[in-house]
């Protein structure tokens, strides 16, 4: 890891990450920032809290804020936002598939894809073929991709990026490691980016 | 309430909140909104969503995350920080001052001190002695204050704006209500005020 590299925590359930996921790589290039793309899961994490589903269903006041910030801030960046009809969505496959990429020049433009599909077009990202037409436009062999994201060890991976994620102290997503520095929100994107440069 | 007026909602014990406080005043002054301010208690509505503790105290590695974070941004802000010795302090006598205070110019001064003596003094805000220290140096009778802080009248304002803020959906502090529009977190402030000039 470079001086100046940011890993960005990202959960494909998580609303904040959607806004996250479609501004990070311009940003980062505007500030000098490598960027390595940390697919993990959010699930076993809040299970360990002993929490059994997402947080904004659990306290439907802080849910209905939420959806309400997050509508605010996609607006603000101009990104279209299409309440998803099921949420939170289960990201598992795509996860996989991020991890399967391996940081291959073509993730980013897939977990878009995968964000796109499931807060602006309402699409149910746990389905194989869903998951297949967000890499279609990315990679050449779509389905060679599909299977090595079910490979043991695309999901070992998957697991140990779940586990690294809990050692860092990471309870949210998305969140930014700096190094040791963790940055959790959306709206510490800018700071952990800085940060990179200390 | 004018076009423009943005209403602070804070909590004494809320740790956000004191940076929240320390910069509003000048940050509203900046964008030319009028500020209302709220004081009001957290506790009864965390109670309600069955939390009897700082949620950053029943989620450790949350809680671990909000000191840094914090710690972080007063550093940015230029604000002293010593973590209290206990948290969440016990902020109802100083809310009641702040609700005797109805409005009065002298009110976001000893919203200051209270928030100074709270996290950067680690003095116990919840002393009659230490809510009085934090009265001196900005009016001329603090006793007189502390002995309108009891009345009954004060004590039903403080419920009422409570009540107030349940009904406008606030769940954490700091909150900014710009109308029905609600923005919760230190970080939203600006975009709050922004709001307020649409």
């Amino acid at each position: 890891m470079s001086a100046h590299t940011v890993e960005f925590w990202f959960e494909f359930a998580s609303t904040y990450s959607y806004p996250a996921a479609m501004r990070i790589e311009h940003l980062a290039a505007q500030h000098g920032c490598d960027l390595v793309w940390k697919p993990f899961l959010l699930g076993p994490i809040l299970r360990a809290q002993k929490l059994d589903n997402s947080p904004f269903n659990i306290q439907p006041v802080k849910g209905r804020y939420m959806w309400r910030d997050v509508e605010r801030t996609c607006a603000e960046l101009e990104i279209p936002l299409v309440r998803p009809s099921v949420f939170p969505r289960n990201g598992l496959l795509a996860a996989r598939v991020a991890c399967a990429a391996d940081g291959a020049p073509w993730l980013s433009a897939f977990v878009r894809n995968v964000y796109s599909a499931n807060f602006a077009h309402d699409l149910d990202i746990s389905q194989p073929d869903v998951v297949l037409g967000c890499l279609e436009s990315v990679v050449s062999d779509p389905q060679a991709v599909l299977a090595l994201a079910n490979h043991d060890q695309t999901r070992a991976q998957l697991r140990s990026n779940t586990d690294e994620a809990i050692r860092f102290g990471i309870f949210g997503a998305p969140s930014f490691l700096v190094g040791q520095e963790l940055f959790w929100g959306n709206d510490r994107m800018e700071q952990a980016m800085r940060w990179s440069h200390r």
